[in-house]
């Protein structure tokens, strides 16, 4: 199917449902129309509104089984209870070969299906190379262009997501469960640098008392200015969502005031634009897939004629 | 403390656990003696071999809590038995900033801690770009030049690693645990295409009959040329071991035969050389961070005088 660029950009500008997901479908699948479509996007913003529109983003990250989807779910109620348009995009890393999202516990946002207001998207990550680092940035641009003024970013968080998502988001949730083992044990080293807010969900179950106990020892040993509020939740009976989204909106005046939100809006740029250069000069590569050169590259460090540092340096040297 | 290279080169050509450690170490870091580390383990090997020596590698993924230690741990004894050196790269992406690994079921493997002909070392998969990607390949290449013929990668598999771990290792295993819920559910549709061999370990649980039987109905639907054995192992009591290297056996003779081996060392070594194409070129533009122009192009962008991909352009074009 053709793609009419100019048609999908004016019908993503109207917040079309249909226009919206298709081109985060060109997002995904990297499309070469993707190119104008992004360009016509920032210059309707551009003329319409003298610059692109910023949604507040908040990362949302934990393990598999804590429940970030159903959190997910209260936040929008939550936000949507205040007005704003809302958008989620939920990051599977765990489905790099199918083409569409699997996953089966969307249904549990099935509850905002009617909401025009509310988009709700699941991608695949795809590709290391920029998966997710280039693919969510743009859907997160297309979620803006349609009107977005709040936008989740939900993703299993199993480590370097964490980091990518604090390079992403204005506010990282981090959300946490009781009795998820060594797992989480793990896990927590890495996550507490890029939270500025847990939650602690499931907390009416055993062992709730503990992880809080344990986290907060954590947070008050971190030598972060910002100290991570430990919020207690049971999001499927929407409990303690007015206390996240309390401890949500304070660190996202803390930043507005420190100057930090600019700093990570900036940052979020720039981690775009590279990710974008490096698949540009990724996909020279591609076009050297099949040459005899690359293949002979191959073979001389394979029969020890060149190390693979040489090799990088011929392969640079002959980028089309 | 400085780099002594030819002193690591000679030590890791005779398989001193110390400078093994020492140079994965530096591959780890990125470190800038790297390259001349490498340089001269590649130059060793082929001035006293012909060609540098190229391990069989195994990849072994799964989710958190399936038993791949114990399982790489019944490998390695099996190995063991056969007389080959057998290294195991552990590799954890769920620990982006800490410096070392700090997977406490390391501990399952300290049975083979006192023979001097098995390498075991964990790696922390640091930075998306190339992470795993540019560390896990010359790791590996520093295990065979210290005499390993067989290496272990063992990952948690979440996605990309498994994609990772295809292109790098001889023969995939992928091991699955019964009644791991919803996540497997998940995982699988992703692992499927890229197993060669299937272990569900765990096998005398409850579930586990349900578990082979799926499994079976998946590969049996699926259309590739080689039809992935399952074997049920209990790894933590030393069973299934023997069914387990047989399929892996039978695995690697069929892709000796069809040409595949060649194909996938051949595939191992270019994703190799691209890693460390792109981490140079990534180089570059860490060279340009604090550099005015990049942080007016991310301005741009916000003003929306230019859209990313303009910006992309733009920097391509200002690499030093």
């Amino acid at each position: 199917m053709p793609v009419d660029v100019d048609g999908l950009v004016a019908q993503v500008g109207q917040g079309r449902p249909r226009a919206v997901a298709r081109v985060i479908s060109l997002v995904e699948n990297g499309a070469p129309e993707l190119r104008a479509v992004m360009a016509g996007l920032s210059a309707r913003e551009s003329r319409d509104r003298g610059a692109p529109r910023v949604a507040r983003v908040i990362g949302l990250t934990g393990a598999p089984g804590v429940g970030k989807s159903t959190c997910a779910s209260m936040l929008v109620r939550a936000f949507r209870r205040r007005g704003p348009t809302v958008g989620v995009l939920a990051v599977d890393p765990s489905s790099p070969f199918t083409g569409g999202a699997l996953l089966g516990d969307r249904v549990r946002m099935q509850e905002h299906a009617g909401d025009a207001k509310v988009f709700i998207r699941s991608m695949a990550g795809r590709g290391h190379l920029g998966g997710l680092a280039r693919a969510t940035p743009q859907a997160l641009r297309v979620l803006e262009a349609a009107g977005c003024e709040v936008v989740l970013v939900e993703t299993v968080g199993v480590g370097q997501d964490e980091v990518d998502i604090a390079s992403l988001a204005d506010t990282v949730l981090v959300l946490l469960a009781p009795g998820m083992g060594d797992d989480i044990q793990a896990a927590k080293a890495g996550v507490l640098e890029v939270a500025d807010v847990f939650a602690v969900n499931k907390a009416d179950r055993d062992g709730a008392s503990a992880t809080l106990r344990e986290l907060r020892t954590m947070v008050a040993l971190s030598d972060r200015p910002w100290r991570p509020p430990i919020v207690p939740t049971v999001a499927i009976e929407d409990k303690g969502g007015d206390d996240l989204m309390a401890a949500l909106d304070r660190h996202h005046a803390h930043c507005a005031r420190s100057g930090q939100l600019d700093a990570r809006r900036r940052a979020r740029v720039l981690a775009e634009i590279e990710a974008i250069a490096l698949v540009a000069l990724r996909s020279r590569f591609d076009e050297l897939r099949g040459d005899r050169r690359l293949s002979e590259l191959a073979q001389r460090v394979l029969d020890g004629h060149t190390d693979p540092y040489g090799a990088a340096d011929d392969l640079i040297g002959s980028l089309p």
